[in-house]
């Protein structure tokens, strides 16, 4: 599957939750005092997260939100990209869309003054580089469909959709009605599955979703297997053949097993010398493939960009890359 | 030198600006056309704040401050500190709260509510490593005597004093009253010059200061040149000998020379891979430094320790340490 981009003024939209990261490294027995599951996301409310920040280390604040930090990827690649989600007027609102905006990603949002906060994740770094998510939603609970940009939807050759947002209601509406908007201007419509307990939580309309017409859908294993409440992978693999036009599953150090109906490929894992971070490496791998099919490489090129830029963002603290990526690709004689 | 910390509570206390660094890269270009220039700190105000920020690249925030990121440094090797500066009661403010008190550094000051926000420089890192800041100094502007722990620096060994502070009368005064209540406690007073052109802008007063009383200054060479108004380092040296009890100038690359009635040692830089971000070298030699006196190290050894404690901090982005400073130290023999 290539995706001829030429018709339209921007490769990939992401919808997604604006997040400000505040991340800080701990000890597996914080985690547990805490009563967080090592590696998951999960939302907590105001008071949760003062208790959890005042318990913690040190931290450095750096904007994330899965989906933009796909997008932030994509623009360090070269790709022209735009980001739909919400902003309150805040420290937080003006960190999130200076950031995403510097990058040359489209972002219109009007941050919303009132009583909620933008929305931040308090991550726990463990000295594994595993991280463990704490987000407190705030203004993104008030995601809906008037926040949607039709036009740049329309406008952009692939649609990419961040699971977290299916635990609201009215996110979760908003969603639907962007992927029809992108469908009925003849675009593509990716989604990632964001989180294993995300996806328990809603597995069933993430199915219903996904066999409604997504054409890309990226999981992790656990996430994969979630979703078909199977404790094996091949057979996880095996279902989504029947659900998903193209599957894009990551395996950690294992690589990515990319199919759809032609083709069944595996990238090997990029070697790292030390995983400082695992914070962002689903987000930038989707990047990589994102970026590479919206350019029409093949889907092992791309997949091996999404492998580049994973490795590169868990080599360091913080979800989107630190150094160009379209230049490391280069180096690497994926692009010319 | 030595100073015999037993009988107080705490080592060392700093007095300062409560920054929180917003800290992206940008070429030299960018610098000119802002008209900063290169490596030096000036005060900015709301509107050229908002200018600098739109036009920069993507941004991490991490909490600064010269003389916090000391303390920072301080409590990293074990020391015990203290930290006096003004916050606002907003996001800002609770996350340079947040960093100092959770590294265990005494940190008492009341969040001010009202229409003046939390310091923050805008850090600029060319590609040589070099930074660059504009500071927008919001509540700190309001720094007064009331704000004195009069109590938590009479219970520290050594008071630590950043001279950014001169650049406002009533900091000033607060600045000369600390000073005053530490010499009656029999308490040593610390000083460094902080910026070539702040000194620039105080000279008579921060010679008039260091000449009543100080018993350790901190330079680097442009900040002693400014001081004496010469262009030769050698001649800086030479009239610094009149007037300070215990220099510690420090040269970059050059190394390090510390001085007193008694001693004089010359200290090399310690060799890094690469230079990442100079934000916070000073105030991290500063940190070493500190806490080997504060503990009966030697001149020499102390001297190693700053020297150590720069080269982590210049290895990467942020001014404050990225790695537990008593361990390093400790893999270098310098601490037992």
């Amino acid at each position: 599957m290539t995706t001829n981009t030429s018709a339209t003024r921007y490769d990939i939209t992401g919808i997604g939750n604006a997040i400000v990261d505040i991340i800080g490294r701990c000890d597996d027995g914080y985690l547990a005092s805490v009563g967080a599951a090592k590696g998951s996301m999960r939302l907590v409310d105001a008071d949760d997260i003062a208790k959890i920040y005042a318990g913690m280390g040190p931290a450095v604040e750096i904007s994330g939100g899965s989906a933009a930090n796909t997008l932030a990827g994509v623009a360090s690649f070269g790709g022209r990209g735009g980001f739909i989600g919400k902003v309150a007027d805040d420290e937080f609102g003006r960190i999130f869309s200076h950031d995403i905006r510097s990058i040359g990603v489209r972002f219109t949002a009007t941050p919303v003054s009132g009583s909620l906060p933008t929305s931040r994740s308090l991550i726990l770094v463990t000295p594994d580089g595993e991280r463990t998510m704490n987000t407190f939603l705030g203004i993104s609970t008030q995601f809906d469909n008037a926040l949607l940009d039709r036009e740049l939807i329309r406008d952009s050759a692939i649609l990419y959709l961040e699971g977290y947002l299916f635990d609201r209601a009215e996110a979760k509406s908003a969603f639907q009605e962007a992927a029809a908007e992108a469908k009925r201007a003849g675009r593509k419509v990716a989604l990632t599955l964001s989180d294993a307990f995300c996806v328990d939580r809603h597995r069933a309309e993430f199915l219903a979703f996904i066999r409604n017409g997504v054409d890309i859908v990226f999981a992790n294993e656990s996430e994969i297997k979630s979703l078909y409440e199977t404790s094996s992978y091949d057979d996880a693999a095996k279902r989504a053949r029947n659900d998903i036009k193209l599957a894009v599953l990551t395996r950690s150090a294992k690589g990515s097993h990319i199919f759809s109906a032609g083709e069944d490929i595996q990238i090997a894992a990029e070697p790292i010398a030390q995983v400082v971070d695992t914070t962002g490496a689903g987000d930038l791998y989707a990047a990589g493939f994102l970026f590479g099919i919206s350019q029409g490489l093949s889907l092992e090129t791309s997949g091996k960009l999404a492998s580049m830029a994973a490795a590169e963002v868990i080599s360091h603290i913080g979800a989107r890359p630190a150094v160009p990526l379209d230049r490391l690709a280069r180096e690497k004689g994926l692009l010319s």
